[in-house]
């Protein structure tokens, strides 16, 4: 059964960008990829992806720095949906990128059948995870703390929700929370 | 050695009250006060505690709500400094209760100093913690993340500050982190 995770980094104070949009404080700090609960597990079992513009446009830059965006290559494997209400440059990208500006629950009904039972990634932003959770469709939280606090920046998800913790670990400077979204509502998967 | 601790619960996306001041998400997560890194250990080595106003009519409405403040009993033994710039009623308490309106830096120096080597409970609101680590005396934070995002409300800690995880454990329903303030430095007592 192809659960909809909103994975991401934050700062213990619910941020997951700067006020500059900048990502610097992820950076200074350490992880293991391979190690538990690490992305390298995450991601093999990803069948799709969804992200707003804003972290679509700074994968693009990111990517390849100073490259164009139609030369700049993509670094993931799935298929993505981005949800948008501009134009936005594609890049080389040997997995299909859709341009999504509709309700997010019609693209997650097409996402789901596009993972072949797979999981779906909600990258981000808060906005966007916050959309899927008003629709319905969002199962879990995967929140990697970095050991920081902004004061300010992009909120981690900007919505009231009750949650049930699943899992508490540590890998390198971040602790790894894993919550079911709901109150006392068992993850379909455990 | 004294250490200044910020102790406090907190949502997943960093606030410690709602909109409203309310703490009902914090009270419908369930803990074992008893079970480790519970309050009663952590209770037990603290020899000051230092609050802001809210904080502290929050604690005289609540301990012993439709009393007049002057017959609320005050649940705390250990010598409180209470940082306000107005006039707040005292309610009946066998500790002292200091009104302090200065800098935090110079009533610090008079906490540890009764403190006796015990730790000083930096308990809120957020920008009095800020404060204290602005001062540059605060050692540690411990936060307890209760299963819940509010998508606003009152800020954990309104400054940007790097630290320095030293534990990651689970408590009932909430993740419970311990940081050192600052990177890669070590707290004293470790």
């Amino acid at each position: 059964m192809s659960l909809t995770q909103y994975y991401v980094a934050a700062t213990l104070d619910g941020f997951i960008a700067d006020r500059d949009h900048s990502l610097q404080w992820l950076f200074t700090a350490r992880s293991d990829d391979g190690g538990p609960p690490g992305y390298r597990a995450f991601i093999s079992a990803v069948g799709a992806i969804a992200m707003g513009a804003n972290t679509y446009e700074w994968i693009v830059a990111h990517a390849s720095p100073g490259t164009d965006p139609a030369d700049a290559p993509w670094p993931y494997e799935q298929p993505c949906w981005v949800f948008t209400h501009r134009e936005l440059p594609l890049p080389r990208s040997s997995a299909p990128i859709v341009f999504a500006s509709g309700d997010v629950a019609m693209a997650h009904t097409e996402m789901v059948a596009a993972t072949a039972g797979r999981n779906i990634w909600v990258m981000g932003g808060g906005d966007l995870a916050g959309q899927f959770a008003d629709a319905g469709v969002l199962d879990e939280l995967l929140v990697a703390i970095a050991p920081t606090t902004l004061g300010g920046g992009a909120a981690l998800l900007p919505r009231p929700l009750d949650l049930t913790l699943h899992d508490v670990s540590r890998n390198g400077d971040f602790a790894c929370l894993r919550y079911a979204v709901g109150r006392g509502w068992m993850s379909r998967n455990e």
